[in-house]
């Protein structure tokens, strides 16, 4: 069950003029399921991708990178899941560009003009063959009111499909954002989790496209964690399709180009966050906010720190106020010249720790009260500085173990 | 059930001359548990400790990192189990200089002539009252043979005492070294585990002391995890009483210098090793080598990036052959230039990944068949250099879930 996650709201999957989505069953690793997923997108659009910094990165990651830099027009987008492609030496990298190359024919654009997409199980061969031969039907599903579908289409170990829209005004011209993701396990995106498609039908220069899906990535799926582990296939796209008929955003620093992009990091963040609350075996949402620290670089690596400890997670999953693996969390983040006697500790508006020891206002039953909640904020307060960053995390559950033990089964 | 972990055997846990040991109940957090310890040590001994790097160092850290930086002969150690008196400010370092003092007292020693070690829950007050009301029992069950009793008055969430011993021959005498450890989780020991103890009755000179702490710790203690979290507490104590009879050591490098070395290590790796084998939830031991990197530190990160990969330890839990989980964690342990062409991955003697991909003879049967194994060798060659680097740990069950969602109540 995710945590406090509504299934997605179709009244606000806006469709988005010039991306059209196709959904079929292919058979990729199970029968009956939506495995296969073209995202056709009309000529002049703009569109940015990061990827994962995993440097065992799949083979639909490589050519996604490489069609990307030789800055065609991008046509289409083909996303299975089942089979992530990785770990598929130079036999994957082949089998990714055989379904570039059927679905570019099918389409009659150049196959450079195509990105691939895998998901699920690493180190098993792509049946390429059946993802090609689930293509026509898959274009002929495609229509412009089918986020949804394609929501689901993604899913691996995805209890719910994770979909969200908004709509702004931009110089009196109605513009819509939509976008999707999936991921619950092996989450701790580099740069942007497992998968996620944002497309919009503003006006903007293809040469800010590249920033403003760093700062999106940044500002979301860089900030959310399940388990610390950073997959081979981590992916955020974010589509411009300029046909909302507005100026031409060409600064991301304009206000149209600051309305925008907040817009967009709303829909990325509510995108990440629905994987956290969607983590594997999660059973609470918790927000981790360390500030007073000299950069953002280094509450970041704290904030990390108490997300990735597994005593802190299993604390949060047993409701128990075991707060000190916080403070043993902060004390081994790595930064090298932290000093005790300065931390505070809160859990919500509960003040536990004071000049690094224990607050003598704290009661147990605050903290338990706190901690029973499904929803729960930590802040750390480091007193060296006034940086301070965000990060978002789930506990750790039984239902994480068994699921990973039975994954492949 | 710890795994092929043997009960310490009395015959190998040899007195070492120079060193008493007491233990008593003194009732620190539960009743009828033993709880206290003293090592009480002879005039003129060699001693040197290293302790964690944790920024939230526990309050007789600070204290023991104090004493032995003034040099003095060091007389007890006094170990509590049941409270870290970690997260506990101002009133943690009183608490624990009282212990020192109140045992010094009763020995006629100085109080910087005490080192006190403290393990058990975080964040909460140290009972120092209860521990000197136990301190005259603990002196007076002082005897040379009592390692084993030792072993079990330090224990936390260990399942059995971890003791182990040697004897060597040092320019014809007979030398002994016998150590205890103790620690299942929080166990990522930067610099040393939970808490080790290892004592000989050689002869070195104190200024090579420190030296051989490090090189023990680098070779033992520092080469384990469970998972992952760096203790507030870790401390390593080794103890040499100059009491065998045989020429003072001053080189490790010597030939007496390697011997006794080699010994020492051997001894604790057994130790830190235990640990391991007694890691909570722990049903396999799983030793990951990583080779053919440009230096032992980027071998030992990918090892360590393996080990506390929770889907590769849930993996290994249900003796699942998903090993692109593995190479997932090598290709995010940091080594930015990784070629993943490169990359050959062993289970035991099974050829899995060759060139960054599957092994066209890998058969999933014989990876399924090692994984069934409770010891398993994970053996990385990253095709750039001649370094390698071992790390040792165990894998991620639902009893570590159940124990750390448990260990307060």
């Amino acid at each position: 069950m995710p945590v406090n996650l509504p299934l997605p709201d179709p009244a606000t999957l806006f469709p988005v003029a010039g991306v059209r989505i196709g959904v079929t069953e292919a058979g990729v690793r199970k029968p009956d399921r939506k495995d296969v997923t073209v995202m056709l997108v009309d000529a002049g659009a703009s569109v940015a991708g990061v990827f994962t910094r995993n440097r065992f990165c799949a083979a639909p990651v490589q050519i996604c990178r490489e069609h990307l830099a030789m800055a065609k027009d991008v046509r289409a987008l083909v996303i299975n899941t089942g089979n992530a492609n990785a770990g598929t030496g130079a036999d994957g990298l082949e089998r990714a560009r055989a379904v570039c190359q059927t679905l570019a024919r099918q389409l009659g654009v150049e196959v450079e003009q195509v990105l691939p997409f895998s998901t699920g199980v690493i180190m098993e061969p792509l049946p390429s063959e059946r993802i090609e031969a689930g293509l026509p039907a898959a274009i002929a599903d495609a229509k412009a009111d089918n986020w949804l579908r394609a929501a689901e289409g993604i899913m691996t170990t995805d209890t719910q499909p994770k979909a969200f829209g908004a709509q702004i005004m931009i110089a009196g011209k109605p513009v819509h954002i939509t976008g999707i993701s999936k991921g619950a396990g092996m989450i701790r995106p580099n740069m942007a989790t497992m998968l996620g498609f944002i497309a919009t039908d503003a006006c903007v220069a293809q040469g800010v496209m590249q920033q403003l899906a760093l700062e999106l990535a940044e500002g979301s799926f860089n900030r959310v964690t399940v388990d610390g582990d950073t997959s081979t296939n981590d992916s955020q796209i974010v589509i411009a399709t300029n046909q909302a008929g507005h100026a031409v955003i060409d600064s991301l620093d304009s206000p149209n180009g600051q309305a925008l992009k907040n817009a967009m990091l709303d829909v990325a963040r509510k995108l990440a966050q629905a994987i956290v609350r969607d983590g594997e075996g999660a059973t609470k949402f918790i927000t981790i906010t360390v500030e007073g620290g000299r950069d953002a670089a280094e509450c970041r690596q704290a904030a990390y720190a108490i997300a990735h400890s597994p005593l802190v997670k299993t604390a949060f999953f047993a409701s128990d106020p075991n707060l000190g693996r916080i403070l043993a969390a902060v004390g081994y983040a790595g930064i090298d010249d932290l000093d005790q006697g300065q931390i505070e500790l809160f859990l919500d508006d509960v003040h536990v720790v004071t000049q690094g020891g224990r607050n003598p206002a704290y009661r147990e039953e605050d903290g338990q009260r706190v901690m029973r909640q499904n929803e729960i904020t930590v802040r750390v307060a480091l007193g060296r500085g006034t940086a301070s960053d965000t990060v978002w995390t789930c506990d750790l559950s039984h239902d994480y173990v068994t699921i990973n033990a039975d994954y492949r089964s």
